[in-house]
């Protein structure tokens, strides 16, 4: 009785979204349970400010607290703007959602880059006419099973089998009238199933980032995908980034168990997206290969993650870990195997060694270097014989955080900016909307462009001497007008800041001085180079021109520089087809050699020189040049 | 409140046992929730007539029923005596559980016949010291974990790691500083410990029985037992034979569930009580090894018996099946491993693999016969080079059912039996007590002794001419009195019937035609027979000269034959101390040759010819012929 006299309604909108909460519960903690996703980048604790909303009746919430003063500007104040995170609700209420705040699905390069591999999924069936015992063949049930097998195929001599088939064997061979078909993992039976299904046989691929979750569901018969879903992490409510999230698992086995069970819940989400869309069903998914950081492999798993965290950042194992799905909660066939490929160090999760096996680097004869910048970039540099691998913390600039105006490359994220002569600009957003911020590509775009005309030098400083409306102070420095208020979808400018640039030269420096340094371990000079790959979540490609006026990457001719998009589950999928592919990446792991930025003397003068734009020693980026010669 | 009016106070004696129940409700079943085991051989059905209880109230209990008016006599009704399990209880009530009624643990050769064994494990310890991470070794835990143990022992490499100890891996290096113990079963790691624990590590040998369970604790770095336990198997509240407990398996999943987890239950109350009579932790019991028949097997997996007991009776396989202690429900070291020995056919279960196991007769040049008697008896004729076996049903007369005063080998029962030339009797009973009944051993001397003082003839028939008044009628025919009326625990005469000579000339056909038939098929005569072991639960030992009056067993001469009592159990000791027995039993159940005598065209002819006293064609029993005059 006195939980309904306690109870308020809440209105969400756009969505119409109406529910039930009690008197004093945060706005937040309703709209996640409500299913609407507000931005947070810091899981709710009232440091990252991204969880704005619109209340009008501010007698139906709590106070203005000082932490959203802090976020908040006056106008924003005065229209009504609160951190979800941090209003209480005391009566009924409407709470409105700005487009800034909406969580979006990104637009991303689902597919990726792939290579044709041969077809040799460890999943197999086999359909099977067993002879019915009689009292002169009187084999048990599992031997009689074996013996016909291998009566097909000599390797299947000794296999395995799942208790839980095991249990159920005499049951599904009489009542199947001794006509089955057999579902092997490897060398271990995880099904026997009435009749000939051997043309259902399904494997999901999965690529569980940070902030998303990628799955392609692949027939196995062909290799083909059939379908592709992605959704946002649900681990995001307890912050975008993963450092927040080890931070909280850290805390307890319960808060570790609530982060695995998301992980999971994610992931039977792509489940049914792709199996609904292609009306699979998802028992005759029967292996789901999962890649990712070494935090997320240690999440899903349900390892505790923190020792990847500190120093010396060392992961739980390396090798590839199969579990039944029925004992992660995988709503895949119970029996079926979540397996995961192999990491190489805490830095280098299975999501980098999935790169490597997309691009087929490893089997190459000539050099390559690829580049997997993310909030952590990862990048190997080397050919079939030898593989060095470092990472570097590249900040989430290139994500989208940390900068001023910073978003995803999801819809209505500027992409592409170009600048012109008298300091005017042109950019494309994703779909083609309004915008509402800019994503990594664009912020590349526009440093690079901003130093071909001067706006900025070589140190990264904006040059306050030029006469144009859009370099203006404001209350952070100097700054620099993108879209025009009138522009935008929010309604306000969007800018790139001081503040905004030397974080980006932090990134793209310590991205650089990672690959200078494996390229001079490994006595490679840029012509040495056949390939450069880039991968990363930084938008839907990079202008490679304007990646080397900042110094981003090594200035190899652009013929060789090829933008891979998710390769991680590119990667992923190719272990799942392919037996070959998975024992690759178990012998680059094995031989793999991982260098340590942290303890290499060399990184920190490296990473000094980096900082200048496009680098202290000009004579490292000839290409450039021109560009140099207009600026001076 | 309308429960509590219906309850009604049943109080058991003679243990003072108080409990609630609810009016109509059977008094059987209110002695089970109680665990005042009464005994019963039909699990309930009114069929046995075993489950006698005294009710000297009879207007607190329903009415005296057909079923229990053909199972009582006009004295016992008169008495207060009725059948606990046709009885309902009306009102508050005492019921008086007689000495015949009730359940006793049975006296048990619990130690059985032993051979020695080289020590090999399965389940290992190593104590390890691993260096710790530093930046400059970033080895993951697990692989620094296998390195380490590789150092000290080369077979290490490749091990696999339980995934639930791959969970826990790194928080427990980090507690125990480096220094644990690894758990080691066969090639999987199943435990990591903080500290030095290689001293501790056991194993439990389990012999799953029809109607007992039996448990040997074994300290797996001595091999030796360090305590034994033995319980009544709890699935006897779905009836005492196995073929009821089949049938109610086969009526649905539920109830196959429920006897797998009463057989669980059962194990772990041995566990529990081995444990604890040692000092021992579960935690600290790595490995259990079960055996059975290949009905209890299946039970225990919880695998669908029924087909087992329907020809062509096939099991579900033959090899050994190993699963993890949680999975299953046993109390021991969760990742432990519970394991079963390999079973040979429906009728030849990983019990009687284990009586091989135990008298060695797979590893001997000289040509044995081992004969394990039960309801179902177990016969194997052979050597090192060649190993025949079958099973025919030979009924539960040798465990005391079917027989009229007949009783398990407990305290209480006449095991021994010696008629004079007065036809006066001497007997000798288990515990040294006055007697309750007779048990198997007991059964064959007084037929032997009754044949070689002609009270029977070659056809078993009692000769009604002799004067004694221990031949007297009965209403179910002639009957031979053991012990009279003063003499018993019961109050009531202890005799063998015409009925009861009947039942036994049938299962000693049965057993001696097993024998004879493979004999026949290795081509050997009794001379050539080196060793007779004789196993099973009929008594603690038979006299072998007996055995071979009533033409229990083949001929031979008395010091060949080895009584070695419960060799399921040692066993399954020896397969948990030693690799080498565990893959001998593989080794075995993959050579040995079955023979189905539901199928061999000559068993008819030989059973009938068998059950003459001792056989139709006496030159079988040269031996015998001395008692043969003395009756004509
Ligand atoms: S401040 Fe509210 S979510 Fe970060
Ligand atoms: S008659 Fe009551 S238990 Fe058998």
């Amino acid at each position: 009785m006195g939980d309904i006299m306690n109870d308020v309604k809440v209105v969400f909108e756009p969505y119409g979204k109406r529910v039930k909460a009690s008197v004093g519960e945060l706005v937040f903690s309703i709209a996640e349970k409500a299913g609407v996703a507000i931005r947070s980048e810091c899981g709710g604790r009232g440091v990252c400010g991204k969880c704005k909303v619109i209340i009008l009746d501010q007698n139906a919430i709590s106070k203005l607290s000082d932490i959203e003063m802090n976020h908040l500007t006056s106008s924003e104040i005065i229209s009504g703007y609160r951190l979800a995170c941090q209003t209480r609700v005391l009566k009924n209420v409407v709470v409105a959602v700005p487009p800034e705040s909406i969580m979006q699905p990104p637009k991303l390069m689902i597919l990726g880059f792939e290579r044709d591999v041969k077809l040799s999924p460890v999943v197999r069936k086999l359909h099977l006419l067993l002879p019915e015992p009689t009292l002169s063949d009187i084999r048990p049930d599992f031997e009689r099973l074996l013996e016909s097998a291998q009566e097909r195929f000599k390797d299947f001599g000794g296999l395995d089998i799942d208790y839980d088939v095991l249990k159920m064997l005499p049951e599904i061979l009489r009542r199947s009238h001794w006509d089955i078909t057999l579902v092997m993992w490897d060398r271990r039976i995880i099904g026997v199933e009435p009749g000939d299904t051997s043309d259902r046989i399904f494997g999901l691929a999965l690529d569980i980032g940070t902030s998303k979750i990628v799955g392609h569901l692949v027939d196995l018969k062909s290799g083909r995908t059939i379908a592709v879903a992605s959704i946002e992490n649900p681990q995001a409510v307890y912050g975008e980034d993963i450092i927040t999230r080890i931070t909280h698992a850290s805390k307890g086995d319960a808060n570790l168990k609530e982060l695995q069970r998301l992980a999971v819940d994610g992931i039977n989400k792509v489940l049914h997206e792709v199996c609904e869309n292609s009306g699979v069903d998802p028992f005759n998914v029967y292996e789901v290969m999962i890649v990712g950081n070494t935090a997320m492999h240690h999440f899903f798993f349900g390892i505790q993650p923190k020792y990847v965290a500190q120093s010396p950042y060392v992961p739980a194992l390396r090798k590839a870990v199969s579990v039944k799905a029925k004992d992660l909660g995988v709503d895949a066939y119970p029996c079926g195997i979540v397996t995961s490929l192999p990491i190489v160090a805490g830095f280098v999760g299975a999501d980098a060694v999935a790169d490597v096996i997309a691009t087929g680097m490893h089997e190459l004869s000539e050099n390559s270097i690829l580049i997997d910048i993310g909030t952590n970039t990862e990048v190997f540099v080397g050919n079939r014989d030898y593989l060095l691998c470092c990472s570097c913390a590249s900040g989430p600039a290139f994500e989208g955080a940390h900068i001023k105006h910073g978003m995803r490359a999801v819809t209505g994220a500027i992409e592409k900016v170009h600048i012109d002569n008298n300091f005017d600009v042109k950019y494309e957003t994703i779909g083609g909307v309004k915008p509402l911020g800019v994503c990594g590509s664009a912020v590349i775009d526009v440093i690079a462009e901003m130093f071909k005309h001067g706006i900025i030098d070589a140190n990264g400083r904006i040059n306050s001497q030029i006469e144009s409306p859009r370099i203006r102070a404001s209350n952070e420095g100097l700054e620099f007008v993108i879209a025009w208020k009138d522009e935008t979808a929010t309604g306000r400018e969007i800018t790139v800041t001081q503040k905004d640039i030397r974080e980006f030269q932090l990134a793209k420096a310590a991205i650089y001085s990672a690959c200078s340094i494996l390229m001079k371990k490994r006595g490679l000079s840029e012509e040495k180079i056949d390939f450069l790959f880039i991968a990363g979540a930084f938008g839907n490609y990079i202008n490679p021109e304007n990646a080397k006026v900042i110094g981003l990457i090594p200035d190899v001719t652009s013929e060789k520089i090829r933008f891979v998009g998710n390769t991680a589950v590119a990667g992923a999928k190719m272990a799942l087809i392919s037996k070959e592919m998975r024992n690759a990446a178990e012998q680059l792991v094995e031989k793999i050699r991982y260098h340590e930025l942290a303890a290499d003397p060399n990184f920190n003068q490296e990473f000094i020189n980096a900082l200048n734009i496009p680098h202290r020693f000009i004579g490292r980026f000839p290409s450039i040049r021109k560009h140099l010669k207009s600026f001076r």
